[in-house]
Formats: structure tokens, sequence, C-alpha cells
């Protein structure tokens, strides 16, 4: 087989080290919250070793002690400033579907993923880490939505949300706004593994990298291929209808309030005047 | 938006403050047992609020230290002695998927839907406690499934039940009879959150509303709707078929026999003559 | 009714007392290794009570200490070398697609189904785990699926187990290889209740077979079947395809190297030098 060429990246760190690809988000600055360009970098990583059963795990990380907060807000504001041509679609739905596009291709990885989420793991973030194979929530993580409480909707990441833990639990954070610490995201089956911190989420890793390269990589590629297959429920086509309601709720006066309010430090007009619980 | 009109109730208490309706199940004789008439009248309700974003949240609970004792035995006898013109549906079946479709209007909701279970939650209650978005499971509540051991089904339950804990547990609870706790109701995922008594359950729910309301209410019902769709798999289908298998169970020798046992305080003719346990 | 005339059987040790079928798998010397025999034999057995109302419980469970090591690898040496006629299927895909609609069958009992899973419970065996109503994982029960690490899937099984857990926690056990002992077992949800020991196993049956009494059996068996009927996600097309892709996968040089290293009591190619963890 040919050598590993991984594609060039700015927004991302890659180390490829005995069949194990580590991807490290690296915009530190931004708590690496994802741009466009971010997404279209992470699917490049994805797509180059698609074919390689020489790779055998990619683990995602974020840079700077966050795991990734979420989307770029600066994308958002220009899709929602640009023209659109008569006839032509949304480019906030457009921007939206892609990103659950590119969460379609994590989940459906012919390796192991292995997320380790630790400080900020908010909406685009949070749905990263339910489609790792394995995710390790480490000690002072914040998995948080924060989508409604800005009038927006976790479009593309709700449906993954539902298959992870289920309908039963994925309403309740739906309504609630989803606020959860390392261990209750491990209590409700977002990640698998907790880490009493960086050391432990480290053993943890090579544990997990040691259990993977037992199983032989085909093997692995088609019994997750087969698992996926009973899950599948026609998601893609729920997420067709996500991206256009999203765009609809992204345009509404209560978005507009709910991002003015967001920049201006205090509560939305639906919101409590007291301060937002820890 | 003009002020919000509740529908006249009999067997509901309503009360409307601060964008939150409390409706208390009130035949606290019958340990509030649903009657038709309540159903129609929680139906009503729900109907009035649907397109009011300004309730943000409906917090069902029953009266007398008990959430609801199932479905009324007046009714169903009523139904099971009703003469049926030829090429009629049977009544029981009618009546059964009324309760059905009701279940479904309530799992529905745009808003956010809150049980506070305490006492009996039987039956048609426990079904109720399966379509909240947060319920509370308070110390000393029992969850039961008692159709089973009358000889009939809990018909338009069992669907709510498996999509509520899945089908691992499901099947569990239909061959065993369900009869859990308020703990175990929170372990298996009926419930979300366990108080040790009617204080803290207050607390709970004070603070559930608090979250709900830092949401944005047009961006929940958005969010619930597309996490609903991610998990609806043809439940109406089943639902149908699940009315006309009830009638049938409900006029068979067994239900007979299990109706006629109940009534006279005696283990029906298939079980063990010892005590059930309590 | 007539009395229950159960069929003659080498594999298995039946017996019929007071409403129970006793089912224990018995190749001690295997380790209960489920030859094709054994498989026929157990469909024979749920196929001569399916109509049978008294008989309320079937319990399975293995002999020697052991609950069952999974297939036969005799069977599947004879399928591998056995010459295919133009047009005929794979003969490894129709033996593996039988023991999948074995499995169907076992989960799709119209009686509680109940198993006691002690000592190995590898591949195969842990499939049936996981079709059962109620099943009771004993302390130092391992929990295996070593089929990626021999270079083939767990095909007719892993869909049974997505049903059973998840895709969350399947996913995980898909890549990692799933090694589990008993209070994990519990813990993911592929079994019901934990047992210190045989002594407690016994009495969790007994408790378990007194709840089942309770319950009217044409009742239990139609709501078990309603409760099927929501989780059913076109298993059976999956299932078709597994077994073409196992039988691939089964004839692949991988494959090939991985039976060979466990015969020579090696790691295989693909995985790390060391020791495996226990």
């Amino acid at each position: 087989m040919s050598p590993l060429a991984l594609p060039p990246t700015d927004t991302l760190e890659l180390v490829h080290a005995d069949g194990v690809v580590h991807v490290t988000l690296a915009r530190p600055q931004a708590r690496n919250a994802m741009s466009a360009a971010m997404v279209r970098e992470l699917v490049s990583v994805f797509e180059a070793v698609r074919e390689r059963r020489d790779v055998r795990v990619i683990v995602l990380r974020g840079s700077g002690g966050h795991f990734c907060a979420g989307g770029d807000i600066k994308d958002m504001s220009a899709a929602r400033s640009a023209t659109i041509a008569p006839g032509d679609p949304d480019p906030i739905a457009v921007m939206n579907r892609q990103f659950g596009a590119a969460l379609s291709v994590f989940n459906a990885a012919p390796q192991a993923v292995i997320a380790v989420c630790e400080g900020a793991v908010m909406g685009g973030g949070f749905g990263l880490a339910c489609v790792a194979d394995v995710t390790i929530a480490v000690e002072g993580a914040k998995f948080r939505l924060p989508e409604t409480s800005l009038g927006v909707t976790p479009a593309q990441i709700a449906p993954f949300i539902v298959q992870r833990v289920g309908i039963t639990h994925a309403r309740r954070l739906a309504v609630t706004g989803a606020r959860l610490g390392a261990r209750d995201a491990v209590a409700l089956g977002i990640a698998h593994r907790y880490a009493e911190d960086t050391g432990e989420a480290e053993r943890l890793l090579a544990h997990v990298i040691d259990e993977v390269r037992r199983c032989e990589p085909h093997a692995v590629a088609l019994t997750k291929q087969l698992m996926l297959k009973v899950a599948a429920v026609e998601l893609e086509e729920v997420l067709d209808e996500a991206a256009r309601d999203f765009a609809d709720a992204a345009r509404s006066d209560a978005a507009v309030e709910g991002m003015t309010a967001f920049m201006q430090r205090r509560p939305p007009a639906w919101a409590p005047a007291t301060k937002e619980p820890a």
C-alpha cells in the first residue's frame, strides 16, 4: 500500500503514527469553534483515510483545553447577510445541511473514531461527540446545546442525539436546554467513559486503541457498517428538512433577539431576568 | 395575542399562571382513573394551548396523593355490553384507540410537558408518564401495568413504553408484569428524576420550569418536533392494530375470568394461589 | 389440550414441569458450542411449544458451568471446504443465515424466555443472551464477541445487539471487541439481572417465573408480539445481507490468518504482539 497522504490543513493539526491518525482541532483562540473551513478539512481527512485499512483509529480532540465550542458565528453572519437569487436555496440552510453531511461522514467512518472531550463541548462539538465510537468525557467538560436559548435549533445535531441517547432523554434535553457535566454525559450515553483528568483520559485512550488493534480492520469496518444499518431511520431525509427549518428559525425575530441579547450580555426577552445557572 | 381561554372541565383542575398551565387530574375518589370524559378534556386542554407559544410548560399531576390509576372500569363495562350493528367496529376497539390517539396528542405537544408522579401510576397513567418530556417520580410511587394479570393487554400503552425504554426492558416488563418503584422507574428511563418526597418534587419542578423558560419557545417546539420525527416508527399503524387485538382480548374467556377474579379478590385461574407481591 | 410432546434431542436436555420447559445446552465438552444440529434442535423445541399457552416459560442454560461458547468450528470448516455448484449460494452464507433465522424464532417466542448466563457467553451464545426476555448474568460470566479478532464478523448477532443495547453501545463493542463481565452486561442492558452466584441465580429465576405466572398467557403473548412490532426495523433484510458479507469475510485472507493464528496460539498479523487482556 502506498504511504498515507494526509491533506494540507489550516485549522487542524494532524499526526499519523502507528495506524492512528490524531486530529486536533486547532483554533484555540475561538475554543476550536468549527468554521466552514474546519468542517471541510475534517471531511477531507476522513475521506483521505476511508479506504485505508492500515489506519485503524482516528482520534479527535481540541487544543487549549477545549474540545469545540460549536459553529463559528462569523460564517453564520455572512450567510445571514448574503443576497439570495430568486429560486436559490437559503445559504443558511445550505451551510447547516453541509454540517449535517459532515456528521454523517464522521459517523460512518470505517475506522474506530475516538473523541476525547474536555472543556467546551457545545453545539456542533456536542454533535461530534455523538458520532464517535468511543467518547471519553474528562472531568470539567461542559456539554451544552445553547441553540434554543439563542432562538435557533440544534437542527443537524438533534437527530444524532436521538440516535445516541434515545428519544426519552433527547426530548428532555430539547425542552430544558442541555447542560451536562462529564459524569452526566456518561450516565446518559452521550459519552462512554469518564476520566478524572487528562492523565486518566490518556490512559483510557491508549487502552481503547490497544483493544481496537486486536480486531481485524476489515471485520471492524464491516461490523460497524452492519450495526449502523440497523440504526438508520431515514436520517438523511430528516436532516434535509431540519436544515430548511433551521434557516427559517435563524431569520426569525426570536433569533435576532437571541443573538443580540447574547452579544449584549443580557437575558433575551423570553428568559427570566435572573442569571443563568453555571 | 388574545388572553388564553382554557376549556371548561369537570374532571380536571386547571390553573394558568406565568406561562405554565397546571393540570390536575381531579377524580381522587377513583385515584384519578381516566374516564372517557377525562381523556376528552385532557385533549381539549392540549388543543387549546397548541398554537400558544406564550404557554411554555404543561404540568400534569393527580389529586389526593395519586397520579392516575388507569382506565375507568365503568366505561369499559359499557363498551363491553353495547350492541354492535353489523359492519360497525367493536366499541371496545374504538374506545381503546381513542386513548392511544390522546397519548399521541400529549406526546407531540409543542410545549414542555412535565409529569409529577406519586402514588398509583397504573395502566393509562403509566402511559401518560411515558409521553412527558420530564417525568418526576416521587418516592412511594407504584408504576404498574396490571393489564396482563387481568387477561387483557396494555395495547395503546405498550408501543409508547417501547419508545420510552427500548425493547430490552419493555419485553421484560411485558412478560413479568411491570411492578416498579420510583427509583426503578428512573433507572429504566420511564421517569427522569427521583424525588424523595413532595417537597423535593416541587423544588425539582420549579427548577425544570426555570430551565425551560431560558429556551426560546418556538425553537423548543421545533427541536422537540424534529426529535420525535427521528423516533417515529409507524407508531400509528401499530396502535390501530393494537386496538383491534385489545377488543378481541377483552372479550375472551381469559379477560372475563380476570375481571371476575379481580372483583372477587381471588387469584385468576392462571395464577399461583399465593398472594401477589406488594 | 393434549399432553405436550417435546421433540427428541441429542444436544439438549429437556425437562418439562409445571408449565416451564427447561432447556439445557448439553455439549459440556465443547462448552456447549452450537453445532448446526443444536441450532436445529433448539428451533424444534420452540416450534413444539409455540401454540401451547400452557407452557408459560422457556428457561435456557448451559451444562458444565458455561452457557455457550459460540458456533461450532467443525461445521464452519465443513462449509468452508464444501464445493459450490455454479449458481448455488455460498454454504457459509446459508449456515450463517440459518443461525440468524433461529435467533428470530427465539426472539419471537410467545412464551417468556429466561436465559441464565454463566461462564462462556460467546459469539452465538452472546446472541442467545440478547433475545431472551429476562437474562440473568452470573458473576464470572464472560460475554465475548471473538469474531473480529478472528477476521470475521458477528454477522447474525450484531443486529440483535443493536436492538438490545442501542447503537451507541453497540458501535463501541464493534470496534473494541466486546469483553464484558456479568456486571458490565447488566449495566449495558445485554442482561437484566446480576446474580452473585448460582444460588442467587436460582432464586432470581424462581422469582421471575413466579411473576410470569401471575400474568395471563395469551395476554403476555400478545403484548410481547406488539412490543416487538414497534422495535422491528427490517431486521430480516439486514440479516440476509449480513450472511452474504459474512461468507465473503470468512473466505478472506484475514479470516484464514485469524483462524490459523488462533489454532497456533499466536497473535494474528494485525494485532499487537503482547498477550491479550483477560
